[in-house]
């Protein structure tokens, strides 16, 4: 396998074929401290830090007491997303990276931060096709 | 259908069932603008507008000169982010949006902005068995 040159997210190109990286979409279900707006920072933080990605930034917006929170962590090697329903204990999260990244070893980390009774994980391999 | 509450996305509580969004994988090929983060801010607002959406934020990092860009707008109904290739032509853009929003008004938006030669889609309802 030759690897001609290095992306800026560090994805190798290998001949003609890139492979932009994989992509997961999380549901968890009974999940807890979805309106901890410093626990899901900081959880943000050490799932990309699991990872071996680089942070760039990360915003958080709370939709009031008791309400959800939507954050975002934007990494050099794409992003984590998370959006609760404190309500109904339900969290959507998804975490896109490319180059030499896996975003499955973020998992353990999303699972001690929310403690969900279930979790549903779908994985998408984003640019398979790409030539 | 019975609506007993609205949530802070404005989705609806129907019964017991909840169901928080829709989620839009976008992957573009033979795509142009990828450098262009005006134009790339731009569309990201335009799309979440069309979508009657509500803008909460926008973020974007390049990667510098001549490299790719991420962006993201971070909604009221959740989020869009999108991920440049400009070297290859390649775009990675997801739309998840909850409520009341249809996160497929974007597409032509986006369509528009970055001509890909070739687009691919997916979607997946999140939370879907949520009870």
């Amino acid at each position: 396998m030759e690897r001609d040159t290095v992306l800026p997210c560090a994805g190798p190109v290998v001949n003609t074929y890139v492979a932009p990286g994989l992509h997961l979409l999380i549901d968890m279900h009974g999940a807890k401290n979805l309106r901890d707006q410093a626990l899901i920072e900081r959880a943000l933080r050490e799932a990309a830090t699991a990872c071996g990605a680089t942070i760039l930034d990360v915003k958080l917006h709370s939709f009031g007491e008791g309400a959800g929170i939507t954050g975002v962590a934007i990494l050099a090697e794409s992003h984590i997303s998370i959006h609760t329903w404190p309500e109904t204990g339900f969290a959507a999260i998804d975490i896109f990276m490319c180059g030499g990244c896996d975003p499955h070893r973020a998992m353990p980390v999303l699972e001690a931060a929310f403690t969900p009774g279930r979790t549903s994980l779908s994985a998408h391999k984003r640019g398979e096709d790409l030539r």
